[in-house]
C-alpha cells in the first residue's frame, strides 16, 4: 500500500470511516485491511452481510449511522490537519509494522490513517525520530533529565516524540524546542482537540513549529483505551524508546511494551533507588532488558546506524603513571607523597632488593615521576595523587 | 590441599614466609604452590639455585634475609590473629578459584595464607557472604542505601563484606553492625596495624564481633598495590559484589573486575546520572553487564542457592478491574469519574452499540464497578481511579 500511486479518493474516504466505525489499535481491523484493502473492507462492513462477530457488528451498525468521511475531512481542515494514509508520499512507514507485530493487552495494529497538523513532511520529520517519555508526576531531577537527553539527541538530528502530557512529556517537548528542532506530539483525541487542555499553548506551538498526529477523527476525545492506543504510535514512529522515570505500572511502561513488540530498543534512564518516580525504570532494566542510559550520546549510540555514533570508551581520567611497568609502578608507590626519602626507606617500604629499586628510580627520574633532591626522593607535583 | 589432614607446622611455616618473599597477588607463586606446595616452594626459592627470573629473584634474596616466619606467627598471636591456610578446617575454600581465574592487571592469585582476627570460625562465617563495596568520598544517598542493603542481606543470614574503608565500606559495615550480624573486613596491611588509623575503633569492634582478614604480615603497611590485591580477597570470599556508587576508575570497579574473574555476580545500585559518584556503577551495569539491583531483596534472588529467595514479580498495584473483558472495561471508561450519566451519554462516548453497552453496565454493576441510581449510573467509588 505504501509504494507507487498515490491513493484513490475512494480509498481515503474508505480509512477515514473506518478510522471511525472502531475504538483504536484493533488488530483484527488492521490485519483486515491490509489484508484486503481498506475500501473492501468497508463495502463489506456496510452491507447487511458484513461478517463481523455479531456483537461487534452492532457496535459496527450503531457508528455506520453517524458516518460522514468528507465532511471529517471538512472539520479537520478547519482546523488546519490532514489525514495521512498508506502509499501517501509522506505515510512513516516504521508503522507498517505495528500490524504483525504481538499484541500489546488487547490492543494492535498499525494506524489506520493519521490525522496530521502541522508543515512539516511526516516521513521525513519521522526519519530518524526517538521516543522519550515518561511520568506525568516527574520530579524535578526527571524533568532536568528529560529537558536534557532530548535537547541532545535534538541536536545530533534526530526528532524528539512523545506524548504532550505532563511531566516527562513535556519536558522532552521542551528539550527539543529549545534546540529549535521540530518536535512531534502523538494525541489521544481528535486533531481539533487538546490534552490536557493545559497544554493548548505548547500543542499549537508544536503544531507550528513540528508535528501533532493522532489516529483518532474530528471530535473524539481521549480515553483510557485511547492513551493505551496512543503509545503504539508513539513506539512506532520511534527508532527506540528512552523512558525517564515512571511508576512500575504506567503509560511509559506500556509505551516500552509496544516497542518491545516491535523489536526495537527500549532505553531507560535511572534515578535514586529512594524515587517511586524511578522505579519502572529500574524495573525494566532489571527484568526487561531495558539498557541503561545516562545522556543523549548513549542514547544515539543505540539508535544510529551501526558505526555512526560510537562513543568513545569512557574509562575515566587517563593518569600521566598509566603504562608504567609493574617494578616502576611499585617502586613509585613507596616514594612518600608529602615528604622526601632516601634508598634505604624506598626499599624497606616497597620490599624489593635496593639494586632494583635504584634502577626503577632512575627511570622514574627520566618519565618526570621522581626528583633527586639533595639524596633524598621525592614525587614530582604531578605524580602525588597518582 | 583443602582436604584431609591438617597442614604441618613446616607447611605453615613455609607459607608465612612465602607471604612474605613477594607482594600478595603474585599469581607465578600462587600457581607454583598449588602445583608444588609450599613447602618444596620454599626450599627451592631459599636454595642459590632458585629458578625465579633474575630481578624476582634479587628482590626475594633481599626479603629473604630478613625473614622470621615463627617470630611473625608470634607477633601476630600477641595481637590475637592466627595465620590460617588450605587445610585448615576454616579456610574458605572459595578462595582457591583465584589461582585459575583470568588475573586483573598484574594480579591473581589465591592468597598464600590469610591472617585473621576475631573468634569466629572463617569458613563458616564465610559459608554466604555478600561483598558491598563503593567510593570512599560517598554521598548521603550512597551512605544511605549501602547501610540499607548491608543490613538486608545481614538480616537474611549474609554476611557482608567490605574493606574497612571511609565511605561506603563503613557505611556497608556499619548496616550489618546495626542488623547484629558479623561483618568482615579485609585489610591491606598486617593483622598488627589498622588502615584508615580514623576506623581504628571500627576496626576493632569488627574484630571483636565479627572478623578481620588479610594476606598480608605482621607489619606490613598498605601500598596502592595491596589495595588492588586486598580487592581480590574481598571478591573471592563473596558470592556476588555489590557496588554502591563508584567513580569511572576506582578501588570498587577494581573489585568487580575480580568477580568477574572469578565469573560471580557483579551487582549495582543506580543512582542519579547528575551524580559523578554513581558514573561508575551506570557504567557498570551499562558495558559490563552488571546487574541492576535496588535492595536487599534483589541481592539475595541473585546470590541465593537457586529458588531459596524468589521475589515476587512487582507489578505494582492490583486494581479491582484487572481482567474484566475489553468491552466491559470500554464502557466503563466511558461512565463519568465524578457525575452520573445515562445510558445515551455513555453509549455515545463509548462509541458502542446501546444493546451492547447495557448488558455492560449490568455486569459491571454486578461486579460493584457501577452504581445505578435513579436511572443514571456512576462509578464506584473503588473504580474512580481505575
Amino acid at each position: 500500500m505504501s509504494a507507487g500511486s498515490a491513493p484513490s479518493r475512494a480509498e481515503r474516504l474508505a480509512r477515514v470511516a473506518l478510522c471511525r466505525l472502531t475504538e483504536p489499535a484493533n488488530p483484527e481491523l488492521a490485519r483486515r485491511v491490509a489484508a484486503g484493502g481498506a475500501e473492501a473492507l468497508y463495502e463489506e462492513l456496510r452491507s447487511p452481510r458484513g461478517s463481523s462477530a455479531p456483537e461487534a457488528a452492532a457496535d459496527v451498525a450503531a457508528r455506520l449511522a453517524d458516518l460522514d468521511p468528507a465532511g471529517d475531512l471538512r472539520r479537520a481542515e478547519q482546523v488546519g490537519a490532514r489525514f495521512v494514509i498508506p502509499g501517501d508520499d509522506e505515510w512513516p512507514e516504521q508503522l507498517d509494522p505495528l500490524t504483525a507485530a504481538e499484541p500489546v493487552g488487547h490492543q494492535g495494529g498499525a494506524p489506520i490513517g493519521l490525522w496530521v497538523r502541522g508543515r512539516l513532511h511526516l516521513a521525513e520529520t519521522m526519519a530518524r525520530a526517538v521516543a522519550v517519555v515518561g511520568a506525568r508526576s516527574a520530579t524535578t531531577y526527571g524533568g532536568d533529565v528529560a529537558v536534557e537527553i532530548a535537547a541532545g539527541v535534538s541536536e545530533a538530528g534526530y526528532t524528539v516524540v512523545s506524548g504532550g502530557a505532563f511531566g516527562i512529556d513535556l519536558a522532552a517537548h521542551r528539550g527539543a524546542l529549545a534546540s529549535h528542532r521540530p518536535t512531534v506530539a502523538v494525541m489521544a483525541c481528535g486533531p481539533d482537540r487538546v490534552y490536557p487542555l493545559d497544554h493548548r499553548e505548547l500543542i499549537d506551538h508544536i503544531a507550528r513549529t513540528g508535528l501533532v498526529v493522532s489516529d483518532l477523527a474530528p471530535g473524539c476525545t481521549p480515553t483510557k483505551w485511547r492513551f493505551l492506543a496512543r503509545n503504539r504510535i508513539i513506539a512506532g514512529l520511534s527508532l527506540g524508546t528512552v523512558v525517564v522515570e515512571a511508576a512500575t505500572r504506567s503509560g511509559a511502561a506500556n509505551t516500552a511494551s509496544w516497542t518491545e513488540s516491535l523489536h526495537r530498543p527500549v532505553m531507560g534512564v535511572p534515578g535514586p533507588i529512594t524515587s517511586a518516580q524511578s522505579e519502572g525504570v529500574h524495573r525494566l532494566i532489571r527484568t526487561r532488558g531495558a539498557l541503561l542510559v545516562t545522556r543523549a550520546a548513549e542514547v544515539l549510540e543505540v539508535v544510529a546506524p551501526m558505526g555512526e555514533h560510537l562513543m568513545p570508551d569512557v574509562v575515566g581520567e587517563v593518569r600521566p603513571t598509566d603504562g608504567l611497568r609493574l617494578l616502576d609502578q611499585q617502586v613509585l608507590d613507596a616514594v612518600p607523597i608529602s615528604v622526601a626519602a632516601d634508598l634505604d626507606q624506598i626499599t624497606r617500604h616497597a620490599g624489593l632488593a635496593a639494586s632494583s629499586v635504584e634502577l626503577a628510580l632512575g627511570r622514574l627520574a627520566d618519565l618526570g615521576h621522581v626528583r633527586l633532591d639533595q639524596g633524598r626522593w621525592r614525587k614530582a607535583p604531578r605524580c602525588r595523587s597518582a
